[in-house]
């Protein structure tokens, strides 16, 4: 039998000496543990999500040196780990140095070939190049090799033979995407079973997305039962970003048995080092110890895990949250106080003459259930300033004088840059920290929100959560205190800005939209693979489907009893989306990913003049005779 | 002889309707023209720079449609044309349906196949996945489907037979990169060349980036002189983001005989239709009149275009500069007047008590020489009252009372967010415009400027170049002028953000850069294909090569006399370059890009802790002994 064992190391992006350091002390466990075997996860050393940073050169070569020590410090543990690998004398399509997502075997201080290569290293096939996934940008795959050296692929997509105590065991490495096969020519696995493998490890750097990891278990117990080998998979943890989008990784490393059954299953997000037993001859791997399977709210795990782990990277301690008694804040300062203590947070409210008395308590009913410090600041006086000053200016044209009155909206802006831009940001900067953005995506898609106002912040941490999504999140919240820290008012009242008369929460009035349409009707504007268009929401309104194929619980009848009434809110929130809101998502903060489809880098939008097809026209048309 | 119609189309991104309708429009003039052939540019239909929108199914019919409007307008006109051809049987890599950056082309109302060819279109090739460009994440290439269908590349990358009125016209088509062959394996030119075509096309969507049609006038001259074929080169024009960079286009039509040599140009950025007379039998192409060259300021040329075509793409006619006296406002100030009615540009100044007569003196006379109404709204008074507000909060933690102290640097920080935030903000409402960002690419590097202050606005026209060419784009906009309306006054006092008793002008004093110093450092970290890092850097400083290699015109031992004041000098800006700034971009306005790495998506970053190598630790520690 030997002893396998894995780390689902918390990789930090860009460090490469401190990942040298993380490792070495795993590579120092894993001896005291008496090991044969330990398993890193995919890019272990650089990080995974780094950006350009793979055009410096001097940052290959650290990379490199790295690659060397991991191999010198084997000895009798044997190590398996993914890696950037150069090759210094080729170049890519791109006219830079040729690299590879590679991974690396050694043992007894050298690296390891696989069978018949000439490189010490496994070259990843599958580059995916979709949603945040930019690695053809970045590296060259397997296939392009063969097929420049004239090589079947099987050639180079061939097993390491790790010289273990019990004998040879043939380890058929695999990359992350290598095992996601589904819509690609070629299937790595399939390539590497052929040849015979005792043992299948997938090195992955995989971000979370909600319910991916149930496809995981769902597709590769599919392959492995079909090819008849068993697998190690092995996830990095950390929080790696492209700027604009966070997202965490949840390690979860989990074995498979030869007949695709999930054996078990580490902690998420969790600082895990698991310990395998692989019978050689019988081809059975099986966990040291039973892995019971995780029990807890997923969304919540990686929202925390991603906001402490992000305050931690920016080297902030303290966050500044304004709250107006309303759902979205709540939720953000929830969020938060589960991460910092209760006077490393300083909730603001900032009305006006246009909030409730009943938001203005919920506010403060918060804060004292949080036990953070509270403070009240009226900004009525500094709107009223900066319409004065407004007012004050004439402009001198050829034409004559004119002068500036600022309209009932553009007092809506004035209040929500003045709270935000003016007076949280020098509020979080006294403070010695952040301030936060509390948008929540169904805001974002419509830019239903003020840009340098409401939507400005160091961490938009709800950002990629339906108005739904928040409300079931603060539940979540609750239940994690295990007492209602977010005041059952703020879940009832009718969500609303509060920034003029028209928006009294006491009357009932609010925001204009019905969130249990208008949350699914957005989603589907961005979220499915093939995104939907108002050619094909009308499609489906007119045929009766709409309900079914968007997701909404409402039905579309009751609130739209004509097709005109249906059409006009189709075309205004269109319009929004495809239009100004992406110039406001541009300015945008980052945001925690959790979706499959996160605003940001994610889904790359350009800002153009929303576009209705012939097709909607001609519908539309005929739906309105 | 056959005439040839080229059309460098103003493509408007996203807008199949409305590009359609310019295409219809171009196809009239050349059968009025008599032409035999007409040549639109790549992606005429849809764009090139339109984001995701390719995961849209009705974009993709609506696009498909139009190719088969267009063909069916072929008539008697041959007409060439780039757009998506899409195959709704396969899917690719990414699991969506098959797209190709398709070449079409049409004669007598039915498309052309190319030799062979079971498609009635020719795919792209070479797909660049660097800079802006992600051609993978949409398209299959052609040598992906060859290798599907274990054929030959030569046999998809086939000529077209036109069938013209002196008899079928070879006609080798290219699209944009497969020109630009020197990094990749493949050579589509080559390729083609073997197949005997009479004459290439090569049908691009190539933006616009300083210096870029000067290394294409070479590289085509080589290969077309080794191949002995012509070349006709159709670019579009127009403007083209990616959300956060804005690329204009800038058409160049260029005709190239059988030797290479370029035989003609077409002006940049202007509706021009160009006539070529191509003789079959001789393989000789000629202009039919004479193309002179381009004479005039290229960068400037872009600019103005771009400015005016995002103005227009916004539904802007109006915007408000803050104007301080200094070179970057400036310089903005007679851009926007360059391409606005005087009485559309309302120019700002916003002074405290640390601006100086001087500067004041030049804001308005500035705004005098262009004729732009002029407004001063002293903003002493606002920033006092934020500061008021501020002090007056008291914070009660358990541990007791808490009052908050801005420092002078928050001072300077609230200032910055007053003017831009607050005050410009509320005025580009009331005035029905925009607001600018007066940012330039060295500032941006280091993060040299506040968010929602400075750093906020509509655009951020001039971005993309480093200080000392912002400086030469203030002479080139004054000969444009023909006058001085940038007074010689800004051009010759410190910069400096007078925020502070610390940046005052009169006293020499300003910004803690040495521009003729650092912006050649920083562009040595952003723009080389591979990027400078400190440990080059140092490197090439103990060497004595530093200058030579970044290029500055300063002698760096002038300015650091000892190696402890370079290295610290180093590490200051490195550290924020690659730290605190990455936060600001990733929040900064959208850019016009010009040069060979604009911030944005064009360079991608991630927000990572600042890295310096081991091998920079060493030589850092040496150089310190």
């Amino acid at each position: 039998m030997i002893r396998i064992i894995t780390a689902q190391l918390d990789v930090r992006p860009g460090d490469i000496r401190e990942n040298w350091r993380r490792i070495e002390e795993e590579i120092r466990r894993a001896k005291e543990a008496r090991a044969d075997v330990l398993v890193l996860p995919e890019m272990c050393l650089t990080g995974y999500l780094i950006g350009d940073l793979w055009d410096q050169s001097a940052f290959l070569r650290e990379c490199e040196a790295c690659n060397g020590r991991l191999a010198a410090a084997s000895d009798d543990l044997i190590i398996l780990w993914g890696s950037c690998a150069v090759d210094w004398d080729r170049i890519q399509d791109d006219g830079r140095v040729r690299k590879y997502n590679a991974a690396f075997a050694a043992a007894g201080g050298h690296f390891l070939f696989p069978r018949r290569s000439r490189r010490p290293y496994a070259v990843k096939t599958l580059l995916p190049n979709y949603r945040q996934f930019d690695d053809r940008r970045y590296f060259t795959s397997a296939a392009v090799l063969a097929a420049e050296e004239g090589r079947g692929l099987s050639d180079l997509l061939a097993p390491f033979d790790l010289p273990t105590k019990d004998g040879p065991v043939a380890a058929g490495v695999l990359l992350c995407e290598d095992s996601w096969d589904e819509n690609y020519a070629v299937r790595p696995m399939d390539l590497l079973a052929a040849q015979q493998p005792d043992l299948f490890f997938n090195l992955s750097a995989s971000p979370f997305t909600l319910g991916k990891n149930e496809k995981r278990h769902r597709m590769l117990t599919a392959a492995l039962s079909r090819l008849g080998v068993p697998m190690l998979y092995v996830n990095c943890r950390g929080l790696q970003n492209n700027g604009k989008d966070c997202y965490t990784f949840d390690g979860m490393t989990a074995a498979y048995g030869r007949d695709g059954r999930l054996l078990g299953e580490a902690a998420p997000y969790e600082e895990a080092r698991s310990a395998f037993l692989f019978d050689r001859e019988a081809r059975k791997l099986s966990p040291e110890v039973p892995m019971p399977p995780h029990e807890g709210d997923l969304l919540l795990a990686a929202l925390r895990y991603g906001l402490s782990h992000f305050l931690e990277d920016i080297v902030a301690s303290r966050a500044v949250i304004g709250v107006s008694g309303g759902i979205d804040s709540a939720v953000n300062a929830a969020l938060y106080r589960s991460v910092l203590p209760a006077d490393h947070l300083l909730l603001v409210n900032t009305p006006t003459q246009f909030n409730s008395e009943t938001t203005k308590g919920l506010a403060a009913d918060l804060a004292a259930r949080l036990g953070s410090p509270y403070v009240t600041l009226p900004i009525g006086g500094f709107v009223d300033e900066t319409a004065r000053a407004l007012a004050s200016v004439v402009i001198r044209t050829r034409e004559g004088e004119r002068s500036l009155s600022p309209t009932s909206f553009m007092r809506e802006n004035i209040q929500a840059r003045d709270r935000s831009g003016r007076i949280l940001a020098a509020l979080a900067a006294s403070f010695g920290g952040i301030f936060t953005c509390n948008a929540n995506k169904t805001e974002l898609t419509i830019g239903y929100a003020t840009l340098y106002g409401d939507m400005a912040g160091a961490l938009a941490a709800t950002a990629d959560l339906w108005k739904h999504q928040i409300y079931a999140l603060g539940r979540a919240l609750n239940d994690w205190y295990g007492e209602a820290v977010i005041p059952e008012g703020t879940f009832t009242i009718r969500p609303s800005a509060e920034l003029s008369d028209a928006q009294a929460v006491d009357r009932g009035l609010g925001d204009p939209l019905v969130y249990d349409y208008h949350d699914y009707l957005f989603r589907s504007f961005v979220e499915p693979w093939q995104r939907a268009t108002p050619e094909d929401i009308l499609r489906w309104y007119a045929e009766g489907t709409l309900e079914a194929h968007i997701g909404t619980p409402l039905a579309v009848k009751d609130l739209f009893p004509s097709a005109a009434g249906f059409i006009a809110d189709l075309e205004k929130w269109w319009k929004l989306f495809a239009g100004f809101a992406v110039a406001k998502r541009i300015q945008s903060p980052p945001l925690l990913a959790v979706s499959r489809r996160p605003y940001g880098y994610d889904l790359r939008e350009s800002q153009l003049a929303p576009y209705f097809t012939d097709a909607y026209l001609a519908l539309k048309e005929q739906l309105l005779k």
